[in-house]
């Protein structure tokens, strides 16, 4: 028996008459021995299992089309006093290669803990470049023009500590333990470069359809969160890559910016709101998903639908009202990949606890991640129009904002960024 | 191809042709449609697939024999002022009717978000008294003597935050949504009689053998955890299980008594440690999981084995050394149900972020519990041991140590601890 527990995963499928399931992730996405991670948005019938290994290297980078693991630690840093860009390069040289391996399930050469390496479980690792590497690399002239702290919405109560660094890692995959231990190779291997300066963690669970096919996941104030991404290697190209047309320097094509916002939801007066008013702030209904005007989840919302009471079927407030393309500008459409936390409140006292009342039970919301090939014509205005009006900022609060340059994907033996810093 | 996402993972399975495999579980674990709980440690060859439903009456609780889930959130609360007896007999009324409704994946009355509810992803819910609900329901005569705090070892370092409360809830299932999910509906159902104190979060890895056995997991050491646990019934009974001469009072048979310590890792410190150090202070290899005398992980220790140096194969100060049975006493036998957690640090403000050097990535450790039939013939005198000799004491501290008496499980309408408090 004991010798089984060493089979991985994909042995285990393998064994439950899952291989060919398996062998046609590796046949239509971005999986082990496919060097072209093709964008396979998580909507698609891709059939994947959450057990494949994601290609490292590509034309893009990982993470980004990469249908949703479970878990996300995304992980921002700032650079050490004195780092240079030829630091910099050392660090990118040293974060790539171990990624590479710790992703196709190698352990790093100083990996002292191996046996949390060997089943990736999906893990990807995509890393960003904010404002300040540019500016430290003295390279500022490389740096797309959007790459600066976003503007404050209306109603933004952002904590610096959640703000702009120099580098990001997100870190994901289906294994909570692979994902940690990814985390703590990465940041040792870059320590002499970079500190860690915040974390940000989260789930999702993902249902699957009878077929396997992955559905889209909830969030938790119980709405389907991702419904409207984009699919077809068409749309990835239009709405998530950086093309030589949005690129002010042409080492950014093929990369993509990435925008996380740190969202906190208000449960306690969440559930003290009805479904009729749940679905009217939202504009979907809770259990399918569809739009009030329609009757699927991926229905086309129609804003100009009227009821029988003269009044429109979607409010002209909802979020999903607001949230999509305004004016015909197809700009607007953006990639999100946002996952759930939930982290305990943990006072620092007991005398605390026993003062507060109500004991807050949790800190609950959303890590909001999205990426497109340039905020100021997709994130910007379409987080303009929720923050001046979305229904649900009655329950919502964003506290965190940060945006980074994904850099375009590796060929074999290159670093990220390479064509950006070499 | 939206229908498709409604149908459950359950089904998902199914069409895969997992159906036998489902089925098989259904046949031989505390699954739907059978009334018998029957005790199945996590190391036992059920072929438990991660979604099957757990029943939730039966002569014990779910949650303590059940095979090990992904994600644990335990919740320790305190009773409200003035709510007496009769108080807590309506309390444990709404939560046992709400527990047993949610595991079984349907919403409880006033649930909602019912799709949170919809798909239990074997979701349990264990529920425990500490001698603080006996005190005020005036029946300090129906506590089992041993309840009360644990003795302080050598180097504990205690916070009063993670100590002895009223009553606990243990909520474990393999879809984090659904966990978060039942917790907030629990804590809602309850908030008139008991409100939350302190919550811990963890989550698990389960390896998979070919055939579907759930392997040992993983501990963020590198180790798998769990090694040592009762797998037959008759082991349950003896190890687990408060038997008729274990119990103070006749109501408490069919109990345990549910042991939880959070232990600090120190990984930096752990990370600057080799592998034959680590593997000498565990006494097990890390590959593995075997005894340094032998070969396989469930091979048993062999503390008098001598090496050809004249040394003992397994240091004397080993945690596997200090941690087995003593003195052929085999009472000190328990379950361990050990989850890991890594919390991300979140500093209140970016200037602390600045001033700490390094920044402290993470707040990692263990949410140690067992289970046992009495604490003071098994985990007081090993804890005695680990905590005057065990080498790993170099990387661990524990900060929190809580005990409660988890009653019997419940027949068809019971509520929990009906026998105790009815």
């Amino acid at each position: 028996m004991d010798t089984n527990f060493r089979v991985t995963r994909r042995g285990f499928l393998a064994g439950l008459g899952l291989a060919s399931a398996t062998a046609a992730v590796g046949a239509t996405s971005a999986c082990a021995d496919d060097s072209d991670p093709a964008p396979v948005p998580n909507t698609d019938s891709t059939g994947a299992t959450p057990d494949a290994t994601v290609a490292f290297d590509g034309p893009h980078q990982a993470g980004v089309a990469t249908p949703l693991q479970r878990h996300n630690t995304t992980v921002a840093f700032t650079l050490r006093d004195g780092v240079d860009v030829a630091g910099i390069r050392r660090l990118l040289r040293i974060w790539t290669g171990d990624a590479r391996r710790l992703t196709q399930g190698e352990p790093v050469l100083a990996d002292l803990e191996p046996e949390l390496a060997s089943d990736p479980g999906r893990l990807t690792v995509t890393c960003g470049f904010g404002r300040g590497l540019f500016e430290k690399a003295g390279m500022t002239d490389k740096a797309p023009d959007w790459l600066a702290p976003l503007p404050e919405f209306t109603g933004d109560r952002l904590e610096a500590r959640w703000g702009d660094r120099d580098l990001v890692l997100q870190i994901c995959g289906e294994d909570r333990t692979t994902v940690s231990h990814a985390l703590r190779v990465l940041v040792r291997g870059g320590a002499d470069y970079a500190r860690p300066s915040w974390s940000q963690t989260g789930f999702l669970d993902i249902p699957r359809g009878a077929d396997g096919t992955p559905g889209t996941p909830r969030n938790l104030f119980g709405f389907k969160d991702g419904t409207v991404n984009p699919r077809s290697d068409v749309e990835f190209d239009d709405q998530v890559w950086i093309g030589e047309d949005a690129a002010s320097h042409p080492s950014q094509t093929g990369g993509t910016c990435m925008v996380i916002r740190r969202i906190v939801f208000d449960m306690p007066l969440w559930e003290s709101a009805d479904r009729p008013t749940r679905e009217t702030s939202m504009g979907r209904t809770i259990v399918e998903g569809n739009p009030l005007s329609g009757e699927k989840e991926h229905d086309e919302p129609d804003t100009s639908a009227v009821g029988v009471d003269g009044l429109p079927v979607i409010d002209r407030n909802a979020h999903i009202a607001l949230a999509g393309v305004h004016d015909g500008d197809t700009r607007q459409r953006m990639l999100r990949r946002a996952y759930n936390y939930d982290l305990p409140v943990t006072p620092s006292s007991a005398d605390a606890l026993l003062d507060a009342e109500p004991v807050a039970l949790s800190d609950t919301g959303l890590i909001f991640t999205c990426f497109q090939p340039d905020p100021r014509t997709s994130f910007i205005p379409v987080q303009r129009r929720l923050a001046a009006g979305d229904r649900l900022n009655e329950w919502i609060t964003h506290v965190g904002s940060a945006v980074f340059l994904i850099p375009a994907g590796t060929a074999e033996g290159e670093y990220w960024g390479e064509a950006l810093l070499g």
